[in-house]
């Protein structure tokens, strides 16, 4: 029974990319199908990148002054229909609960597909005066929307996020909180993710619903397909008015408050994967890793080898590395193997005659570089391996995303370019929404943002030839 | 509009114990109402302490090889229905899903009660050898169960908690497993919520749904009523078998593992404001409070002190101590009652004179105890200071447990006592669950645990005189 674990092979991503990433998903140990439909289960590994993501955002959150809450999980009918785009737009996904207990309810009760009608309901009884605002909220938790085709972490009926929800005195302060929020995603994305964004705002067709205006980081996976990274909601006094939420404002009359909100999902787990991994598996930017160094010895079995590894990992350990070591009785090859799959960004190997020479070889998951690390230096030499993987995998991402860039000038001239190389093609655009129907009918492609940096490319809308208003991305989207 | 907020009065304890409960959690600001009958919203407050406590349990369950997961929230009925007592126990309290979208379900989903069954159902599909093993896994998340009736943090439809979910090898480590868990809940019970407990076994009558034994910590309150803290358990293979999840053993033979599972909840917040609160509302352990310490300037609008009141913030919070400064213009008194009613630990006032004399004075909540601290020493004295406020609390809570156990020989006298003082009735019993039910009706208590210390109180059972088996612990509890 001591037989060895098989490492599974994966499908090649030049082969067939969504089987790759299934592939991944499985075999990586991040997911497992539940035995509801479309339901998914984060494993410990999956799970545990999650909690690195979550306590480096939740960290962030509070910098900015945003506390912790938690609603109830159910909404009442009645209260989720206040807000009528609100609840046209997740009335067709949401899963009801009709019966507590043996007894059928007076009034089914929605799982939350998102809590906006919550947090308004609450404020409307606790909210008095100006002096108490801004109130800024945010919760993490599970929603449920029911999708018919699902995908691990990309789209499946229950998923976990954040959901950030502010009120505040004024439109202004509202909308600055809209754009702080977004560029913490952003930064989050970037130097945490190692994923470059564009950053920008969403077309009225693709906003939130009944956002006043929806921004978004999106970013390009290496099929140089586009994914939606978070994004952040502008509601101005909508939901106050539908919901009722008053304050007494300074010149002692009832306001009404101007409202955000903003979310990021377990999504963000799939955009790493499809990011940064290889036909070897997954492969971590280090920040989020649950294991950052794996340390292997090579024939454990000779004297003093284990011990020295162990001494190994205790030191690595003790400058704040998330290490482990791998002193099973596994191949060296399935070791290799198995942490490549895991996505673990360092494996230092350790044997008798790199003991001898007081050195261990470090190997990098992102571009398989060995370097040979003296043990003296590990303080330094470690967290700079480290840090050169963290940068590696963004250079990388960011040479994908600026190569994959591409002008157009017609819907026709886009269509081709998007099937040629895929990635981001942008035009001009008029505004209108009977364009961005046509390139999504006659182009395959749905509008990905507005990027704030605005380019001149032409004086005409690529769609209809009148004049244009914004410079847009365009995409086929996860 | 300056017009400073008044902090309400509250309900006295000796009044009324139940009215003086729901007050503090309302005015302390830790829970609010939802719209959903029994449903209630953490606020802020409320779940910052929620988050403290979440912490220090997650570092515990880590070091001892626990990991976090998250299982799906909805439960297929078929699948609920595979194991007997489990589904008899929970099912009149389930909330069901019925829809999905505007499409009625195949098969109703249950909105999760406990998640033995999802566990089991994942680990049928990925366990293969005894290597795996122990899988030690846990997840954070609310379950619903439909309580008819309800009180915050004690008993609502909707709860957040902890869920442990543990295979093993053999019985032995699963029963060590269930232990190691009990007295982890002990240790945190006593050392960070300064809340000492009974530990012990539950009876047939009183243990989990399925269970093949069930253990608990009991706490009492201030009114000398019991409240369960929390509880583990032990499973045998009955879960295992039920859903067969199998492993292949050393002996290379088709096995069933053993299991455990165990729980805690927000229902400990409850525990904290029984265990420690006053007549000025809220009395929180230095460990979970939000805020460990409030600076509070006297007189502000002088010149120099605002200045050198957030240097003393500064100081302290340099220190790792969550402190905040109240810099409003509310009165003295107003603040004051505010950060009582919030039962933070510590208040530390500084006015023009204490600056001359560089002292600030320092006032214990828990005893309202003031001394004078030079401002030199804060390192040492402030820390000292929130010790102080941790054992103080642990003490009195210790006292008002060991004033409170009576010992009876019979139902008579039981009751009598539990009519007279309250607290924890301890008689010998011989086992049987008549007589259980015979001390619930004529004594009106429930037994709370069989303590792992026994005492030979007598010979026979204080209900039939029968020979005894146990000494047991009886009480009536929240």
């Amino acid at each position: 029974m001591a037989k060895e674990k098989k490492v599974e092979q994966i499908t090649d991503m030049e082969t067939d990319f969504a089987q790759w990433y299934t592939d991944i998903c499985r075999k990586a140990e991040l997911v497992e199908y539940a035995s509801v439909k479309g339901f998914t289960i984060l494993r410990p590994y999956g799970f545990a990148i999650w909690e690195n993501m979550q306590q480096i955002m939740d960290g962030e959150f509070k910098k900015t002054g945003h506390v912790n809450v938690a609603m109830p999980v159910l909404i009442p009918e009645s209260l989720l229909k206040k807000e009528g785009e609100l609840v046209n737009g997740f009335a067709p996904e949401v899963a009801w609960v009709t019966m507590g207990g043996s007894e059928p309810l007076e009034e089914r009760l929605a799982f939350r597909p998102t809590s906006e009608t919550m947090f308004c309901d609450h404020w409307s009884r606790v909210l008095h005066s100006y002096r108490e605002l801004p109130m800024l909220y945010n919760q993490w938790c599970s929603v449920i929307r029911w999708e018919k085709t699902t995908r691990p972490f990309l789209r499946s009926r229950e998923f976990w996020w954040q959901e950030g929800h502010t009120i505040h005195e004024t439109a202004e302060e509202a909308q600055a909180e809209t754009e702080q929020q977004l560029n913490c995603y952003a930064d989050f994305f970037e130097n945490v993710l190692a994923i470059p964004v564009v950053r920008g705002r969403k077309t009225d067709k693709e906003k939130f619903a009944g956002a006043e205006a929806t921004y978004t980081v999106e970013c390009l996976m290496k099929d140089h397909k586009a994914l939606q990274g978070a994004t952040s909601h502008y509601f101005g006094d909508k939901f106050s008015r539908a919901y009722d939420v008053t304050f007494t404002g300074r010149d002692n009359k009832l306001q009404y408050p101007f409202q955000t909100s903003w979310g990021s999902t377990t999504r963000m787990i799939g955009a790493v994967i499809m990011a940064h991994g290889d036909n070897n598996g997954l492969v971590l930017p280090p920040k989020i890793a649950p294991i950052q160094v794996i340390v292997v010895p090579i024939a454990a079995h000779k004297p003093g080898v284990s011990e020295k590894a162990q001494e190994l990992l205790d030191q690595i350990k003790a400058l704040g590395i998330r290490a482990q070591a791998d002193f099973s009785d596994n191949s060296m090859g399935w070791k290799c193997a198995q942490y490549e799959m895991k996505g673990v960004p360092v494996r230092l190997e350790l044997g008798p005659r790199d003991i001898e020479n007081n050195v261990c070889v470090a190997v990098r998951r992102d571009n398989g570089e060995k370097v040979q690390v003296s043990l003296e230096e590990l303080e330094i030499a470690i967290p700079a391996l480290l840090d050169a993987v963290q940068q590696g995998l963004y250079d990388a991402a960011k040479k994908n995303l600026e190569e994959h860039i591409y002008a157009a000038k017609s819907i026709e001239e886009a269509k081709q370019l998007q099937a040629e190389h895929g990635g981001f093609i942008k035009t001009m655009w008029c505004g209108d929404e009977a364009c961005e129907l046509k390139m999504k009918e006659e182009g395959g492609m749905s509008s990905r943002c507005i990027p704030f940096r605005q380019e001149q490319l032409s004086e005409v809308c690529a769609c209809c030839g009148k004049p244009a208003k914004h410079m847009i991305y365009w995409g086929v989207a996860y």
